[in-house]
This record gives C-alpha cells, structure tokens and sequence, in this order.
C-alpha cells in the first residue's frame, strides 16, 4: 500500500505519503513498523550521543571545553527525549523499540573509541553529519509528523562549528596532527557503514522503506544516489577541517 | 563589616545580610569573594556530577535506567549552566571561580569510582544529598539573591527516590549486598570529609564566612551543630536505603 494518487517519480514528495499525516500513513502496518524502527534507532543514537559527549567531556584541555561538550550532550538528551516520547505517544514501548539498535550503534561506538580529545571532537563531528545527512535524507520521505519531529531533533546542536574551530587550531599547530585524524576519520566512515549493513540486513521494515517497498520512491538507484550525496557531504567536511578524506 | 543592625543572635537571620540583596551585600569585598567561591564550589560541583552520573548510565542494567541516569545528568547541567551565567553576570570569570575546586572534587571522584551499577548510586545519593544538606545550611545565611539561586540549583532531580527505589530491591534480593554498600558508603562519607577539609584550609574567605567571620551568625559552635545535623541526616538516609551508617 503506497497511498500514491498517481504513478508520482520519486522526486515528486508533495503526494503520497510524504503528504500525509501519521495518523493517515500509519494505517500501513508495514509503513508503521517502519518508522517505530527509525524513531528508535534514532532515539538510541541520541541516548548513545549523550554518552559519547559526556565521556569526551572528561578528556577535555580546559574548563570551557568541558562545560561546552556537556551542553552538547545535555542537547543530545534533550533530543533523545523528545523521541521517547513519541514513541510512547503513538502507543509503543521506547525499549523495544531502540533494543534492536543497541548492538550495532553500542559496537560502533566500542570500534572507535577515541584516544584523545581531538579524535573524540573527529569522531562525534563525523558520526553526527554522516547520520544528519542519512536522517535528512529519509525524513522528505516520511509523513508530516515524523518528518517534523526527525528535523526538529536533528537540529545543529552547535557541535560542528566547535568541533571545525578546534580541529583547525590543532592541525595549524602541528600540521602532523592533521595526517593523523585523516586516517582515523577513514575509519570512522569504515566502521560506520559496516555497522550500518548489519542494521539493514537485521531490519526488514526498515529497509524495505529505504529501498522503495513503502514510503515514497526510494529504489535502488535512489539509495546509491544518496550514499552518493552523503559521501561527498563527508568529504567536503574532511576538507573545512583541513584533512584529505 | 557584618551589616548588622542590632547584636542579633546567630538564629536571628531576617536582619543582617540574610535581609540584604545581593547589590548591598556584596559591597563587602569579603563577602563577596566568600559567595564567589561558594558559586565556583557549586558550579563545579554540577559539572563533575554531570560527568559522574553519564559515566554511571554506562553501567546501568536496563536502557530505562540509563535514560533516568541521562536525565539527572542532564539537570545537573542545568544546574550548572544556571551557576556559570550568574557568576558571568556579577562579573566573574566562571572559570577561575571554579579552578579552586577542581583538585579536590576530581580527586573526591578519583579515590571514590564506583566498580558498579549500586556502588554508583550509592554514591550519587550519599555524595548528592550531604552536599544539598551543606548548602541549604549555608544558603539561610546568604543575600536573598544568592539564596535564591543556591536553592534553585538544589532542587532535587529525582535521583534520591530512584536510588532508594534500586538499592533497596538489590538488597532485597541478596541481603549481602547490604553489607557490601554500607561499607562503602562509610568510606564515602570518610573520603568527602577529608577533601572537605582541604577546600576549607586552602579557601580563607569561603571558611570564613562559614566561622561566622562575615556571613550571619556562623561560629564554631554552630558549624559543630550544623556537622552534626549533616551526620544525622546521613545516618537516617542509610537507613532508608536499608544500610547500618
């Protein structure tokens, strides 16, 4: 059921689902436990994000590095709750639904644990614009409500113009810094991507809608453009924090 | 310079800087520099509890627990932000009013790391809940405006019943651990008193202000009751969770 009036191209968003509210769209099953999926590997994310933040907290060099990554965090909460909420308005258990993100998003973060401050500023900059950019990507697609609350929580948290200004600082003081976080960036966009594969091939409503069974016109063709899109987006962030990507 | 109008008693506090704002009160350099330390303490205080109760979510047992930890966290960030705007506001640097505190609370967190889920909680409750009773004793003796802000920042984030609620069912559970946490909440109590007493020699104007020196009314005596009042209070608190203090 895919609610088109007409044989809309993918491009065309303004009917279909993507017109429509969740009280509307939801009536799919499918479309349903599809996006249960992604508001729970999204609130995980955030719940995970916080952790993250408030452990680089703890490798900061001064006070007010500190006290800027526990806001961030702290954002990051905020976010994660506004997620559980929804869940819990549209009459789903928050747990159950984040529960099949845990190993993937949780092996991530254990792959790429940061040895230093500045790999933890890379990797959180790199992490939250990798998945900004895909949750982006996928909230055009989705009902009105849900596409207003994915945007809402993806709102710049101010962590990637700090993160820019320190990295920056870091390479312009010692220019082998600069060989170092590319490698490690590398890495991070390797482990992100094989931990993504193990959630699409994990979740079969999910990936159904990312690749064009319920929501509005994702096929395959569209999901490579997006990794395409995505993919350059990284390397042009490589490139304003002065690393080769 | 104590601002007081009569040779009131110590309990007598409506007059006396208790009566005063902040701009009458802090024309008294001492006082001042006393409230200064006492907000630094403070803000400090919250940062390292932010970063205590993140670390914690990492063991918690359930995704619910871990998000209740993220979101005490998050408050006492709150709290934190709430403490640096005001010393930004009556025009101090919230870092240097901070960095005399950070010695003693790090080494606090260091020699007491909690090595799991209940020692964790323990030590929120215990740690939170001596520093709450110090600072409501001391906030009765503060400019209305200081008083204000220190009681705001108090406000409990609901860590209390939720560690209560957790440490007793664990108990319930397997009485032996009882025994476990009530010797460390004995080597908690020992080990904030002694990082107490170091802030205390090393902060003329803050014990100052708590012997009676500037604030209204506090002398030895009376910071004896005032220990006193703090042990008992403890000593029911154990109870309740179901530790011999």
């Amino acid at each position: 059921m895919r609610f088109m009036t007409t044989s809309d191209k993918p491009e065309n968003t303004a009917t279909g689902i993507a017109a429509q509210d969740w009280a509307t769209a939801s009536a799919d099953p499918q479309y349903r436990a599809a996006v249960v999926d992604l508001l729970g590997a999204l609130a995980y994310g955030e719940l995970a994000a916080f952790e993250r933040l408030a452990e680089d907290a703890k490798l900061a060099p001064t006070l007010e590095d500190k006290a800027e990554l526990a806001k961030m965090a702290s954002a990051e909460f905020h976010h994660f709750e506004r997620l559980r909420n929804r869940l819990t308005e549209i009459g789903e258990e928050p747990t159950l639904a984040m529960e099949p993100f845990v190993a993937a998003l949780d092996g991530f973060h254990r792959q790429t644990a940061p040895s230093d401050w500045l790999e933890g500023l890379v990797k959180a900059y790199v992490g939250d614009s990798i998945a900004s950019d895909f949750y982006r990507e996928v909230a055009v697609r989705l009902d009105t409500d849900s596409r207003a609350l994915v945007l809402a929580v993806l709102d710049d948290t101010g962590h990637a113009g700090f993160a820019v200004d320190r990295v920056r600082g870091a390479i312009d003081a010692d220019p082998r810094v600069g060989g170092r976080l590319a490698l490690w960036a590398r890495r991070l966009m390797g482990e992100a991507l094989s931990q993504s594969q193990r959630v699409v091939a994990d979740r079969d409503a999910l990936s159904t809608m990312l690749v064009g069974g319920v929501a509005d016109g994702f096929d395959l063709a569209e999901v490579g453009r997006m990794f395409s899109r995505i993919t350059e987006a990284h390397t042009k962030r490589m490139a304003a924090l002065g690393l080769a990507a």
